[in-house]
């Protein structure tokens, strides 16, 4: 039905009208007092997201954009980078580490399990000569749904004095990144995940040792330099033009994440993830990541004997509601449901009412009817 | 007053109501048929407006990585490369250069003045070894209001067989840019300008001859790797989450312009411009770009005697018009009145009405009352 598309994938995510009526907004000169004062204001709200007194630069970009800017700022050509690698996204990071000629050392771990904090320990413990000079780790790998131990990791990394570049794009916002308490150097995200707003935004928070790091870089950017970003963000503007729209949007999304709360935040995504997990198990499907791993972003579900892509077909047609599908060779293994960003109750009880639905037409019935819906309601009222 | 401002800046400029609305519905997902279908959309008023049968890709980027990914894809480090500087955006594209370690050979002429297509003659015909591999050219210089003789110098670089790569970010959608007729190799252009829609998308165009070179270009990239984008447009899809909400605006934007029809819409840039100019001789002012190299886009003005500062403070909180001021050193020497984009007759009558005003009120009374007014009021009748 026309206008009626629920987004249930991990992003874009939904998006709240109030958001949408800033986005769409006559734009403004961006060399104005008004965009500056916008500008120190979104700022502000970044840092308080990331938990950090860091800069937090913001770039016309995706998040890979903003991952490629973390990693090209910091390095110069031939160093050495451990890249921890469970899915799509971290395989991504080692693809642009290979692409600037640095020297690539993957920790990996199968998709759809969790990466081991002591290959990171061995790893690192044997590099006695410190030759390695960043560590990169994807936080939640929104392939596969899977929430890396970064704070584990990172305890290897603080140990060892490499820095620590972070893929939070389907993290942040919707599980706690304490960017100072954990001293996380460099944190990229993007704004159509737990921002609640639509993409073309990347950020990038950088911490002091980084930016130590960044005098010796040699890895060639122009585009992507985030000292020209630091530089004019002391004057609350940006090096080349911004996209302003999305600034308004960005904006009035973080004024709506302050005025619920960083606490409020996270307990609804880790409410929303368990009662779509406790769905799933009651449906008689097969979770693609275990319990003690799970994004508190997206699930993935691998619906074994079923065509993941007919779920979705189905799910789309008779309800208007988008699922994310199985990237690479899980096309058709899986499917994955979004729960980040503006996302509530009434909506994973929709999606799962729908799922039900869209299971028996396809002649699956290894499950009470309701069963799924009486599990995640049990789950929110927890 | 509250939401009177008018944009009479190069970029951001006006935004139809229609392009606004586009832009702020609720986003879709990237991966869905919907959105390959805006993509193909937009991907063929790409072209019509480009004039070309080539490639012309989108980013999520400004206008400046739009430029350096025409650049990076199709050099490797040490390639001779020719850039025209006479403004702010030539001397940008030198130092792009310079930060990927090309070896870059300026072809240099003052501010406010055009670039001399002998010099480039002399230049690439001096080159017998065809060591020069591009030259990098900027259309419309926005920072000068001067519109080089792009038609002249690829001439030049067509005798010699370098790739020429074009800054059309403030001539594309104002002044015609043939890129099959000239054989225009790449094309860079970004979304706030002749575009009619807000900044955040870059686009380039890339030829058969530019996609050779791209085979054996080594200069690293991996966000700004325009093979990628080539890939996945044959999918009418994009690598990396495309901003969607910006692409629902092009849409919009293409759907407009395509109505208006591109003889209609460079006739209207070349009057705005004629009228713009007229008056500001009429008012005994000095334009600071000759008439045979005036930019559709912009036009400065220098007007001696008087802080163009106070001027465009004047026009700001009297009238809400946003002009743009000079640039490096001639920061308080000029102001910069934008009429690029949707701007129409009215809009340039409302804008000369006021700077007489704001002339009248800093004391400057060398100009009979209402001749700018009549002088722009002629033009847009001849």
């Amino acid at each position: 039905m026309k206008d009626k598309s629920m987004l249930m994938i991990p992003g874009p995510t939904p998006v709240p009208e109030s958001v949408l009526r800033a986005l769409g907004t006559h734009p403004i000169g961006h060399r104005s007092g008004e965009f500056s004062q916008i500008f120190a204001r979104v700022t502000q709200g970044l840092k308080w997201l990331h938990q950090t007194k860091n800069d937090v630069l913001i770039l016309a970009s995706s998040g890979t954009g903003a991952m490629e800017a973390g990693m090209i700022n910091f390095l110069s050509p031939g160093d050495r980078v451990l890249v921890g690698s469970n899915g799509k996204f971290g395989e991504r990071w080692a693809e642009v580490a290979l692409a600037y000629g640095l020297d690539v050392q993957e920790v990996k771990s199968p998709w759809g399990t969790a990466l081991n904090p002591d290959d990171f320990k061995a790893a690192l413990e044997a590099d006695t000569a410190k030759t390695i000079k960043a560590v990169v780790i994807t936080h939640s790998e929104t392939s596969t749904g899977v929430l890396n131990d970064l704070e584990a990791i990172n305890a290897q990394v603080k140990a060892h004095g490499a820095l620590i570049i972070v893929d939070a794009v389907t993290s942040l916002g919707a599980v706690s990144v304490p960017v100072d308490a954990w001293g996380l150097d460099v944190v990229g995200s993007g704004s159509q995940k737990g921002y609640m707003m639509p993409p073309g935004l990347g950020f990038v928070s950088v911490s002091a040792q980084a930016w130590e790091a960044y005098k010796t870089a040699k890895l060639p950017k122009f585009y992507l330099d985030l000292g020209k970003y630091r530089k004019d963000a002391g004057k609350n503007t940006t090096p080349f033009t911004p996209p302003v729209n999305l600034f308004f949007a960005l904006d009035a999304a973080l004024e709506m994440m302050q005025a619920e709360g960083l606490d409020n935040i996270f307990a609804r995504h880790a409410r929303l993830t368990q009662a779509t997990r406790a769905a799933i198990k009651a449906l008689n499907l097969a979770l693609y990541a275990p319990d003690d791993a799970a994004s508190p972003a997206i699930t993935a579900v691998a619906p074994a004997g079923i065509d993941a892509e007919k779920i979705r077909s189905i799910m789309k047609k008779r309800f208007d509601i988008a699922l994310a599908g199985g990237q690479d060779h899980l096309k058709g293994q899986v499917f994955r449901i979004g729960h980040l960003g503006f996302v509530c109750d009434r909506d994973i009880l929709a999606a799962i009412a729908g799922l039900e639905a869209s299971l028996r037409e396809l002649g699956y019935e290894a499950f009470a009817p309701g069963a799924g819906v009486a599990a995640a309601a049990k789950a929110i009222s927890a």
